[in-house]
């Protein structure tokens, strides 16, 4: 690698029939975006071509004209439509020749697999004239380092993650040291239970698009997430005094983390306490949520899926009567899910979910989207909410467990504020 | 939208500083070009770029000189980085105008949730003049339609995709009817338990790239799927020929569905039986995969969560002499779930999940990613057999409750083969 460390603007292209058609979804550009970002550069753009010389070489091209670093991905593999060399040659204007030594590499990789090297992989030790060739520890496509014009450094990386990500690590992450004055420095926080034009109204001033630091706002399921990143060389003291005007506007909504789940098993570890889950319409997505965290088991000690009724009533000890007065879906069944479910499962908390996630089912008392969520605790009133979310199937389940769990927060945080979508009993 | 039904090439933008900084995955631009693809159309270029004006419409209007179908997704929030109706004014070279219509759906929006509609959400009923709005049923931004040039289409999609997909589905696809002599005719053949390379062995001669049909594979946890495309006038022909051997070559691993679940509710609602779930390491994910299909509640009880083995005791029997001398993650142990919560959920079927996910809590005997998973039926022996899968702890449960079902959809379907990631015992 060139010893320039003046990198600010990168850019990434992904190659690959698959990916332009839709058929694989690709990683590679996400992932190298956020080191190049921690690193504190900036990226202007994500594109993805097909494996197509012309396609490729153009975006080479005109990105080499405006970034100073640019990243592929793919394209690099042994047979006919792997062109990315071909079109690094052809955008540098240069003919593609053989490197002895990345052949006797590429062959290694097979003798020493206890396989002959196909013909066919001779092609993998070709690079453009100026370019040089970078290992490749987990694959047999050599990676490829080229200037182009004598200011935009080019890295061609395989298209595997878990060989492209060593060799960007190895290779490009070393020499990407910002000059202090021109580093970016960025955080990220969370809140849980306003909407998201909520919060940025409670922004707004510091959300103006001249101002350093910037910020911006990003809402997934519930969670609206702030993002401020300051540049220049007081950023990080602008970067503190941003967040702490953040964090204090709106302390009453800040989560641990951005996933609720962490947030809610890091309260309950703090006190000791655990949870159990009782589930109808999510079918058990609250305890999938919960378990996506490694050690949530010292907080979370399993549940019961009552799909049908017999099952709230078996499992949980619902009372037949609830069915038959009040519905599944009503704040008794909630109510009795919860604590029957907690005194099953012996936990100091219990989450109760059910509703009807449609898309048939609704009626006009009960529309589709409506959900009762219940917390019980020891020595606490059980806290039963109503819900009317909107949406698909799966839209409906995941703001059900993702309210649920925000319920459960509310109760381990003190709080008792309304959350979003809740309705009057 | 127009009437022009002469679509053939599409690009894909993905708008939003949060997708280009890889601070988050675009997932849309992959589903929007998997649906232009299977509907016949090509697809030039995915771009992501920031939330920025001048970045956005120029992106627009580069697009518009080669495609003739453009689709953005992102950037149509109610704040101040949200840019992308702004940019699109500008790529028309037109001014914004309060379309009142929009408003009122706006506004409606949020009073039909109980809330007033802050005034920021006002920007999203703006357009620019000659573009119209496309209803949101599931979030407060409407979409935009504009037509550049006279030639190319563009469409303004919101960025959840839980808001965008339905408005694809019901303003876009059912517009892309190209005609006979240029259009592709598609088709996705699903194929459970073997490898991808295996498939592709076999369809080896099919899947030459210079074929009319071209078939290709890919593969998502377990899941192979073949999919098959012929051009021409000739095309409905070509496909169901190549269909036919595909489908006779492949017989014992073919799907109903892409979906396993739907493949064993489907399995299981034709023998008009029942299954429940006793999941450990998956935490509810096989029953949250379950639940998630409509109408799954004729076949799917419920089942237990025993994270725990105090839960595995009390909730499914399991003796607590397991624990001590074989261990949770043990082949008894998967059958004493089986057959307990079979027992205690009144289900014809069950189904056990018992293994270490890690990070953490591997062994030489057991490494990280041993996984027991046992099925246990009224009236035969309970099936039980271990497995060791790769990856990360989500990658090791998702792997684990897709190949639950799959042992399931072994016992419907009356095979009895080795399945992937397979171990001795």
């Amino acid at each position: 690698m060139s010893a320039r460390f003046d990198h600010v603007l990168a850019a990434v292209v992904a190659v690959g029939d698959e990916l332009v058609l839709g058929q694989k979804l690709d990683t590679n550009s996400r992932w190298i975006a956020d080191r190049l970002v921690l690193r504190g550069l900036d990226v202007a753009a994500h594109l993805t071509v097909p494996d197509d010389v012309d396609a490729i070489s153009s975006a080479i091209r005109r990105f080499a004209e405006r970034v100073e670093l640019l990243i592929l991905t793919g394209g690099l593999g042994p047979t006919a439509d792997d062109l990315t060399r071909a079109a690094l040659a052809a955008a540098l204007d240069e003919q593609l020749v053989l490197d002895e030594r990345a052949l006797e590499q590429v062959r290694l990789w097979f003798t020493s697999r206890g396989r002959e090297m196909p013909e066919q992989n001779r092609a993998q030790a070709l690079r453009p004239q100026t370019a040089r060739m970078l290992r490749n520890d987990h694959g047999t496509a050599p990676a490829l380092h080229a200037i182009l014009d004598n200011r935009c450094d080019i890295f061609c990386l395989p298209g595997p993650p878990h060989e492209m990500q060593p060799i960007f690590e190895r290779d490009i992450e070393p020499t990407l040291r910002l000059p202090p004055e021109r580093a970016v420095h960025t955080t990220v926080i969370h809140t849980f239970g306003r909407g998201e034009s909520d919060v940025a109204a409670q922004l707004a001033d510091l959300m103006d698009r001249s101002r350093n630091p910037l910020v911006g706002t990003t809402a997934s399921l519930g969670v609206v997430s702030v993002r401020i990143r300051a540049r220049g060389p007081d950023g990080p003291q602008r970067l503190r005094e941003t967040e702490s005007l953040v964090r204090t506007r709106l302390s009453e909504i800040l989560l641990d983390d951005e996933s609720l789940a962490v947030d809610v098993l890091n309260r309950l570890k703090a006190r000791q306490q655990t949870v159990a889950t009782v589930e109808s319409c999510t079918g058990g997505l609250v305890g999938e949520m919960l378990t996506s965290i490694p050690g949530s088991s010292q907080a979370f000690v399993g549940g019961l899926i009552t799909y049908t009724n017999e099952l709230k009533h078996r499992l949980a000890d619902v009372p037949h009567q609830v069915f038959e007065t009040e519905g599944a879906v009503s704040k008794p069944c909630a109510i009795a899910m919860a604590e029957g479910g907690r005194a099953h499962c012996h936990a100091d908390h219990a989450i109760a979910i059910t509703g009807i996630a449609g898309p048939d089912g609704g009626t006009d008392a009960k529309p589709v989207g409506t959900v009762w969520i219940a917390v019980a605790s020891e020595n606490a009133p059980t806290d039963a909410r109503r819900f009317l979310f909107k949406g698909s199937r799966q839209a409906i389940r995941t703001w059900s467990a993702a309210t649920a769990l925000g319920m459960l927060r509310l109760r381990l945080a003190g709080h008792n504020m309304r959350l979003l979508n809740q309705q009057e009993p």
